[in-house]
């Protein structure tokens, strides 16, 4: 079925989005399912319900790789069956707040995690972290003041990594921005390593921007401890089966043209359990993976 | 003492030089020499040898952090010294074909590294490699009709790697060119790590581009051989002391300039030999570190 140029524009952007983390674009996603739930052209409340289904599905699967957007959305769909449908304009409105109130609850949860993660940190604390992510921008936004200190790095190929040292320099913090293949060097000038997560694997994995796999692995290897800060709408659950690595363009590389050369841009890695020092969710710290968050 | 411009510019261009590796300069700064011996301003020899010695000691100054330069000019140096001076033009003459018979025997070494490399490697390989290095390069070159296939990351900040990738796309070889960040994505799908070196530690660490250490512990992790290939000049005596790693222009890096963001551009790290499988000198492959290559 073709959707209208509007919607076809929002999920493309929503695809090509490479400056917002999962729970940012998850919240993205909601915006345009309560817009259409208000808007959406439909004659009766089942076929609104049809057309908010396939357009969950649509912007659900825009980004494989982030978990939250799937769950958020799964969310949301599972609530408009509760719904009472006997009054259309009452189920738009209805539709659409369910999804500002999931938009509210996946930004208090960030804030929450933030505020567990900064238990982890002292007065003066230096903290790696890499790529960018909302929860992490929390971090610093809470922790800020107390001294905090980052090594941040870029996050090749489009450079996420600017994007939170700008945030962040405004705010005071002093931070030291290296290339990805530094990681290694200031790992060990950290007293601790955090990151975000676009997704979190039933394992306790952690799905997140390629080059997170290093770091965990320099921290490990230079005994700094290694975190995970997320919310839990950004667990995959078994049934979601195997995670995709979204690959994009090769383009944004920049890198010359050859013959024989193949240029790959897979945009995630996977960080296995046991390289994770702990993870921080609304729960607060876990230690030991025990299938939840 | 003030040197005159044609040498200043010489050594400028030496310390600048971000595309070649360690050998390739040192042969490089001996082909100075070699000039400086025929044609340096000198009223006697004795002179001359001051002259040559302080440019020597200028032109390995140039790059701390690679011992090649420092092990070349100090062997041709210790050759001076055995030379004939009562012939001022002989003199000249010698010291000139010391320099060049150093760069030959340098050259030497490469190959027959190289040649000793591809003896790891079976028909058809996939070797993942980080940064640029002549010796690396000989490897594909003589490895390159046996179905070598390369996986090559950028080696960011000026992506040398695209320059390793330019040349092994003209002999045909199977390239996959890559982030830095996605050396742990693709270390898994390779049968061999091999990287060159700027120097090597007296304990068998390798000080070599950014990265490295990197690619030696995702190598690790995923039970991918990792293999040092170089030449004897390679390696750093004890009396050299602490083995700095060079700092370059962080403009390099092309960030954007922040409040409180302080830009970092380290060139090298160091692998400890923990993580090293194997050295490759003239002698052969090397599986036990024995202080010596």
């Amino acid at each position: 079925m073709q959707e209208p140029e509007d919607f076809a524009k929002r999920l493309r952007l929503l695809e090509q989005d490479r400056a917002h983390g999962a729970s940012e674009l998850a919240r993205q996603a909601l915006k345009i399912l309560a817009d259409n739930a208000l808007q959406g052209a439909a004659g009766s409340v089942d076929e609104l319900r049809a057309l908010l289904s396939r357009r969950a599905g649509l912007l659900a699967g825009a980004r494989p790789s982030m978990a939250p957007l799937h769950n958020l959305l799964e969310r949301w769909q599972c609530s408009l069956g509760e719904l009472a449908s006997d009054d259309m304009g009452r189920f738009r409105r209805a539709a659409a707040e369910e999804a500002l109130a999931l938009i509210e609850s996946s930004r208090r949860a960030v804030q929450e995690v933030a505020s567990h993660a900064c238990n982890q940190l002292a007065q003066g604390s230096i903290l790696i972290t890499h790529s960018l992510s909302s929860t992490m921008m929390e971090v610093f936004r809470q922790h800020g003041g107390k001294g905090l200190k980052a090594i941040v790095s870029e996050s090749r190929p489009l450079n996420e990594g600017y994007n939170l040292a700008a945030e962040i320099s405004r705010w005071g913090i002093a931070t030291r921005l290296i290339t990805d293949a530094q990681i290694g060097l200031f790992a060990k000038e950290a007293d601790v390593a955090m990151v975000g997560a676009d997704s979190l694997l039933p394992d306790g994995g952690v799905l997140n921007k390629a080059g997170t796999y290093l770091l965990a692995l320099a921290s490990r290897d230079l005994g700094v401890p290694f975190y995970v800060a997320c919310e839990s709408f950004k667990l995959r659950t078994p049934e979601m089966g195997k995670a995709e690595l979204e690959e994009m363009d090769p383009a944004e590389l920049k890198a010359p043209e050859l013959p024989n050369v193949e240029v790959r841009n897979v945009y995630f890695d996977i960080t296995p359990p046991s390289l994770i020092t702990g993870w921080i969710s609304e729960r607060g710290l876990i230690r030991e993976w025990d299938g939840r968050l």
